[in-house]
């Protein structure tokens, strides 16, 4: 098969299975066991703990671990939101935010918040002067994700990061559930207080990820309990799981640098590609991250065309996975600009390092073969 | 080794981790896309959804499967709270809960909630009087545990349930982590509206757990986003993790008759090893769940008796492993009106189908060794 669907999820690495399966089976102690079998989870808990600070260049315990990017993305915003109601109700976003961060925004709406969703230029990005205008007195928090997950456009998280920086009692989450491992992103130097990760878009394991919170920042917790993660997270940690999101992690960042340069080569050939066929209007901005191309073909019905390719054992997506079971509408195409037809009409293929030139050049010559047949159907 | 912390967590199934390991493999796609890879995935959910259900004897869509107990518990708790709040503030629960209710309750509190956290008598047990004479107009919840977590002590859940009964407009909900597997509860039978289950706890893998929410029950969600789980629960389900809870809850209902006698053995023998020593005073009640045996040695430090043990290779806990790193005293103890100097010197042995009457009679012989060693160096 030819796997084009690596931002709803990836497969695992056999390393990650690996480290998982004998860590389940060698230390399944609790770490908050006191006896030596469970202060041995312990210390295997606060070593993996300690390499995924070092990896995202972060303290130890800024590092939180959590059972994935909807939980990072919830755990943010309401906590910082339930937490620092007194000091104000305000939150910004933008309207081309993951459905995580954006339903969680509107069930507090629903709890007397009011959020402010900031508009996108025609290639998903938002203004950073609009960021700035739109602080109020009573604002306590700025949510923008990095990398969008249908478009691949990369927000300027480093200006925005430099506005909030001049509020001191306003915090910034930034969603890099997309970014990770292939749009580098220095949290530390953004100025980021928040910062989403998730496993099982880099390889690693679903029902695993991080919560990066900068010290001293206090969030009301999502489940209270006992004391792990420094409270931020109670509930016997998933210790196996953790082992194997680190390892990962350390095998996205050992690759970074390759595996990006791979990823390039292969959107441009992509591009190359579709752009020869002329029903196709590409969406994905020139400059976005390197493993998303998003493309709309008017007048076909997106779920048709995956039909069509799946049965060559070929796998693409419209929009995102978590949003694809509702209608065909791209709200974050339309957010850009994009009239209906090319917002209805659209696919998307997210790339691993793991795929080839060469799946890319039988996709072009299947989704050509595709394009002609449905269009006689169609005829 | 000798594992008495069955409680804290038990050594998962080698079929589950295969389990675990093959979906991984096989199943990667998410069941959200809508491709073939992904239909392929969300069959197998939908599969054990139904094979939870089945042996719940509960609806399939009255299963949410949750990231653990921890979980369950505040999305229980919180999920009713910040749906219901409206129509009341008041919450019922007991003094004994785990610290994941407690602590979902104290922070309700801070926003604004009122709990009325009910005593218990020396067995750990509540009345069913005093819960139905603390329900209020604007009462909204009642959480109560179905077997204590310390002490084994089993709540008259069904008579809980009655009561709950004939308040339509208040939901019950049920902490039934403790209980699975070992005392059997028929979660619709006793007019349960929620009941949390965690999978680590049956040999299953952590990171995984059951919310049985009764249909047509709306509470918010701690995670909003995607539609996954109707919109309860919202994240790319963690489906390797699901299949293999679903194993280990077959397994475990396959084998309970079976597993609870074998248990009461193992109690009794425990209980009658321990009553010969003149320094022990049991804490489990007589009639209480047969896994759970809780004991104090007044005037011996629970630390130094678990290291005393473990360097024997024999592992026990003080408390629940969610609030071992407090302080020695067990606020569960001290709710059942035994003083300080019993309740700051308990022990747990917690047991699994796993242990064998051999390694009872090793550790009543360990225990007595270790007690006189200590005496002796106290003395």
């Amino acid at each position: 098969m030819i796997y084009f669907d690596n931002s709803a999820t990836t497969r695992p690495f056999p390393e990650v299975l690996k480290s998982f399966h004998q860590v389940s089976e060698r230390y399944y102690g609790n770490p908050s066991s006191i006896h030596g079998f469970g202060t041995e989870s312990e210390r295997l808990l606060q070593q993996s703990k300690k390499q995924a600070a070092q990896l995202l260049q972060v303290k130890s315990d800024e590092v939180v671990f959590t059972s994935g990017g909807t939980e990072g993305n919830n755990m943010a915003i309401k906590g910082v939101a339930l937490q620092h109601q007194n000091r104000g109700k305000h939150i910004i976003t933008t309207q081309i935010e993951h459905p995580s961060v954006i339903e969680a925004c509107k069930a507090l709406e629903d709890l007397g918040f009011e959020v402010t969703y900031l508009p996108v230029n025609e290639d998903g990005i938002v203004s950073v002067q609009d960021v700035q205008e739109s602080i109020r007195e009573d604002t306590i928090l700025i949510s923008v994700m990095h990398v969008n997950n249908e478009l691949g456009s990369i927000q300027p998280i480093q200006e925005i990061g430099e506005v909030a920086r001049k509020y001191p009692k306003l915090y910034f989450h930034v969603d890099h559930v997309q970014g990770l491992g292939k749009v580098p992103l220095n949290i530390d130097e953004c100025g980021i207080d928040l910062c989403t990760l998730s496993s099982h878009k880099i390889h690693g394991l679903k029902g695993t990820g991080i919560l990066f919170i900068k010290e001293k920042t206090p969030i009301f917790p999502l489940f209270h309990g006992g004391t792990q993660e420094s409270q931020y997270r109670a509930g016997t940690e998933n210790l196996a799981g953790i082992v194997a999101m680190v390892k990962a992690l350390r095998l996205t960042f050992q690759n970074q640098d390759k595996a990006i340069s791979h990823l390039e080569r292969l959107n441009k050939r992509l591009r190359k590609g579709l752009e020869q066929l002329n029903q196709v209007h590409l969406n994905s901005p020139v400059h976005g991250a390197p493993h998303i191309l998003n493309f709309s073909v008017p007048g076909y019905k997106p779920e048709v065309m995956i039909h069509a390719l799946g049965e060559k054992g070929i796998y693409v997506s419209t929009k995102s996975a978590c949003s694809s079971k509702h209608s065909d509408v791209s709200s974050i195409l339309q957010a850009c600009g994009h009239p209906l037809k090319r917002s209805s009409s659209a696919l998307r293929i997210s790339l691993s390092a793991e795929n080839t030139e060469n799946e890319v050049d039988i996709f072009i010559e299947e989704f050509e073969r595709v394009l002609s047949e449905l269009s006689k159907v169609m005829g």
